[in-house]
C-alpha cells in the first residue's frame, strides 16, 4: 500500500509544528486542493470545519490531536471511518501532574495561605494527613487510572467512578447511575476526567455537587475539572461555591473557552483558573505514534485506540 | 525500674494535648516543684528555658517534640544525657506532602497562573514534563529520602546532597563541601531539609543560590526551604529574587519567626509564605512512640533515634 496523504485540519491554534513533523514523513495538506481529493487517506484533526471530512472519498482514518474526541464527533457528517484517540505517556504525565498539583494545593490549603499572606497573617490551621482525605475520580480511563496511582502513592484514599465496572488496584470503584451518589457521598475532592458525550454533558450540576462530602478533614468539598467545559454548568458551580456546597474549585475547562472576561469565575476567591492547560497535546510526543500507526495500517495491521462512536469516546 | 516522671518543658505554644497524652500513662509536671527534683527522669521539650534541665539530678533522657533539635542544643547547659529525635511516619508524611505540593506548584507555574487570573489573561505558557526538571534535596535523612521517593514516583529527576556519602535508589547523590557546587549546578528546584547546626547556619546565602541552574525548563531556579529559618539569609533570598538569580521561592521558615510584618518577603510577588507549617508535630502521633521508648528504656532496652551532639542532629 502506498504512503497515504494526510489532511491536517486544525482550527483554534496554529499547527506549524504538527505540520513540520508529519511532513517529515508524509505528504501533508492543510486544505484539500479539491473537495473530492482522492489522494487523502488520513485526517489529523482538532475541531475541523463541518462537512470538510465528508467530501473525501478515500479517507481511511481520522486521528485526534487532543485527549477527547467530542470536537470531532460534533460534526455529524464525518464519514464512517475509524477514529484514533491519543494515548501517549506524555499527555498522561501532564494530566497526572495537574491532578496531583491541584489536589495537593486544596489539601494543603493553598488558597487560605495565599489569602493569609496578603494580610501578613502568621497562622497555622489544622492540617490532616492525605490518608484522611478521599479523592474521587470520575472517568477511569488511561488518565484516571494514572492519576489514581499517583494519588495513592502520596497517601490519599481514592474512589473511582465510571460508566461500567472497573477494577483498579487500591481504588474503591463505583459504576453507573446507581453508583454515582454513593461515590459522591464518599468523596471529599472530586476530580473530573470524563469524556464529553451526550450522556455526560452538564453532569456537573448543582444536584451532583450537593452529594459530595462536606463534613470532612478539609472543611468542605472541592471540585477539580480537567475534563471538558461542557461537562459542567458554570452557574451551578458558582452557586455551590457561594452557598458552601463547594469549598473551592480548580477549573481548567469552561462552558465557553476562552473563559469570557465577564465570567465571575475569573475573580472568585475560591476558584483557581487555568486556560485549558492541564495536559496540552505536544506534537513532538504525539506525532511519532500517529506516523507509526499509519505505517502499521499500511502494512495491514489494525489501528489501535479506536473511538467507540456509540459511546462517544 | 520504676515509671519515671516526665517534665514537659515547652515554650511558644500551649502543650495541653501533649500533657493529656503523656499524663494518661505517666506523672507529668510542667514546672519542677523544686529545681533539683530527683523524681524527674525524662524531659519532653520544645525551646526549653535555658538552665532548666541542668538542675535535674536524675534526668535520664530528653525527647524533642519537633523534627529538629537545634532548639534543645541552643542551651549549652543541658546535661549530658541522650537526646531522642522525633522519627514518625506522620511527620514524614506531612513533610513529603509539603515538598510535593510546593515543587508541583513551581513546576506547574502556579504563581504565573495566579497572576494571570487576576488580570483575566487566558494564556498557556510552555509546560515541560516533570522528567525535564531536576529537584535537588539538601539533607538526605528520613525526611529527605521520603520526599525524594515521592518526587521520583511523579517523574522528577532527583539529586541529593548530604554531609556524608549516601546511596539512595534513583537519586544522584553528592556529598560534603566538594559535592555542593556540582549538586547545585545540576539542580533546578532546591529543596532544603537540613538540620540547623553550626555548620549549616546561614548556608543558604547569595553565593550558594548563584550556583543553581537557571537556564532550564522552568525559566529559572527555585528555592524551597522547609528546614530551619536560620539556614537562610532572608536578605540574600530577596536579592536573588530581585536580580533573577532565583525565579521564585516557597519559604516555610524564616530568620525570625513569626515573620515580622515589616519583612518584604510577605508582599513579594515571587515568594509563597507558610507559617512554619510544613510538618507540624502532632501529639496524637508523636506521644505514643515517646511513651513506648520510655517503657522500653525502663525494661533495659536502648533508646533509638539519638542525636549525635557533635554533629548537632
Amino acid at each position: 500500500m502506498e504512503k497515504g496523504r494526510v489532511l491536517l485540519a486544525i482550527t483554534g491554534f496554529h499547527p506549524r509544528r504538527w505540520h513540520e513533523l508529519l511532513a517529515a514523513e508524509r505528504e501533508v495538506v492543510s486544505e484539500p486542493d479539491s473537495l473530492t481529493d482522492p489522494s487523502i487517506t488520513y485526517a489529523v484533526v482538532w475541531k475541523q470545519r463541518p462537512n470538510l471530512l465528508s467530501t473525501l472519498p478515500n479517507l481511511r482514518a481520522i486521528f485526534s490531536v487532543g485527549a477527547g474526541v467530542d470536537h470531532i464527533l460534533a460534526d455529524p457528517t464525518i464519514p464512517d471511518v475509524p477514529i484514533v484517540k491519543v494515548v501517549a505517556d506524555n499527555l498522561t504525565q501532564h494530566m497526572t501532574e495537574y491532578v496531583v498539583w491541584r489536589v495537593m494545593d486544596h489539601h494543603r490549603q493553598g488558597m487560605l495561605y495565599h489569602a493569609q499572606q496578603k494580610k501578613k497573617i502568621w497562622h497555622e490551621p489544622p492540617q490532616r494527613p492525605a490518608g484522611d482525605i478521599a479523592v474521587g475520580i470520575m472517568g477511569m480511563g488511561n488518565l484516571g487510572r494514572a492519576a489514581a496511582a499517583a494519588l495513592l502513592s502520596l497517601g490519599f484514599k481514592v474512589n473511582g467512578w465510571a460508566r461500567g465496572e472497573k477494577v483498579v488496584d487500591g481504588v474503591s470503584t463505583f459504576a453507573g447511575e446507581s453508583g454515582l451518589v454513593p461515590f459522591l457521598n464518599a468523596t471529599d475532592i472530586l476530580v473530573v476526567l470524563l469524556p464529553l458525550t451526550p450522556a455526560t454533558q452538564g453532569i456537573l450540576n448543582y444536584g451532583l455537587l450537593k452529594e459530595l462530602r462536606r463534613r470532612n478533614g478539609l472543611g468542605g468539598a472541592v471540585l477539580i475539572n480537567a475534563g471538558r467545559g461542557r461537562l459542567q454548568k458554570d452557574a451551578d458551580i458558582l452557586r455551590a461555591l457561594d452557598d458552601g456546597t463547594l469549598k473551592e474549585a480548580s477549573l481548567d475547562v469552561f462552558e465557553v473557552e476562552p473563559l469570557p472576561k465577564t465570567s465571575p469565575l475569573w475573580g472568585h476567591p475560591k476558584v483557581f483558573v487555568t486556560p485549558h492547560a492541564a495536559a496540552t497535546s505536544d506534537p513532538n510526543h504525539l506525532v511519532p505514534p500517529m506516523l507509526d500507526q499509519m505505517d502499521a495500517f499500511e502494512r495491514g495491521e489494525p489501528l489501535r485506540n479506536l473511538v467507540n462512536r456509540k459511546e462517544g469516546y
